[in-house]
């Protein structure tokens, strides 16, 4: 019965009795909850540069990932970039996107609800105003983005907001995103 | 003298003229400035999803990019992941690095300055008792991020900061980020 055994213990593709074995461990040794995540840029040329993803900390020791991902990015031709990879505002809204999904099933697996499919899409409002320094008053950032869950879980249609709820409640990219984070640069000569 | 030619237009691979003539454009037609960037995700399942680049506004069009770009993301095993890409949090990090290396690099093409060699690594702190919902008074999303750029450019040594501030001062990414963005959320079943 390894079959029927491992989906006892496997929700939406979690394995949610490791997910509650980590609880215990960080509250058995609450250090271990501490992480530090990194990667390593290279410029290239123009809007062309490419991040490597290769290690981290965490659990007290230090970890890396079986291979090194590499990250590009570009800008369109019409933000005077070649359009090789995705631009550095499309990858925040995939961190965004990425992070509330991820959260939501982890945190619905560990409630044991059921979830079928997930799809959702991200759409952030940006005026070159603010970018190309032609009015202080306009930000150079995302002025709002809007975003769109569509679900089918083993749950009433009114609750499925409370599901994705799940994902804004605990998401690091979304608690990241719209409450700000604090940034320190360093600069040295090569 | 083609080559000449194109070198004059051409600083750190930028065609500053297209960035002037950018510039020009949305002085004389405020509207063009305004565009809006999306993506598309799936769940896979577990920590796995995908988002596609497809398509964007901006210019007063609906412009596409000439290919889609998939984005994939999990988590490490250690997260209770597979470790087939990079996690939402890494993203994060390459979207802030990509971001603030182009915002540079274009801002100090428009000045004119020469830059050779841009190297960056960026590391984030995050505490799982935020995520894990064990302690209210740590937040869930990165707590500080550290950059430290490496540069090599025709500038003096102590003039450097100043090409980095010219990445923190415009890139969008280090204002949504620093700043916050507002996020609207919203649900429908499928």
């Amino acid at each position: 019965m390894a079959t029927a055994h491992k989906a006892s213990k496997t929700v939406n593709g979690v394995a949610v009795d490791d997910l509650f074995s980590t609880i215990d461990a960080v509250k058995a040794t609450p250090s271990i909850a501490k992480f530090k995540f990194r990667i390593q840029n290279q410029w290239q040329t123009g809007s062309r540069n490419c991040s490597m993803v290769t290690a981290f900390t965490g659990a007290n020791q230090e970890l890396s990932h079986p291979k090194k991902f590499t990250l590009q990015a570009d800008e369109p031709a019409i933000l005077l970039g070649n359009d090789t990879a995705a631009n550095p505002v499309e990858y925040l809204l995939h961190a965004l996107a990425s992070c509330l999904t991820t959260s939501m099933v982890y945190h619905a697996s560990a409630r044991g609800i059921q979830i079928d499919q997930v799809e959702s899409s991200f759409e952030g409002d940006l005026d070159l105003h603010g970018f190309l320094n032609l009015d202080p008053k306009i930000r150079k950032g995302y002025q709002g983005i809007r975003v769109r869950f569509k679900i089918r879980a083993n749950v009433p249609d009114d609750q499925l907001e409370e599901i994705v709820r799940l994902g804004t409640q605990h998401s690091p990219v979304f608690d990241s995103l719209t409450k700000g984070v604090p940034v320190s640069v360093s600069t040295e000569s090569m």
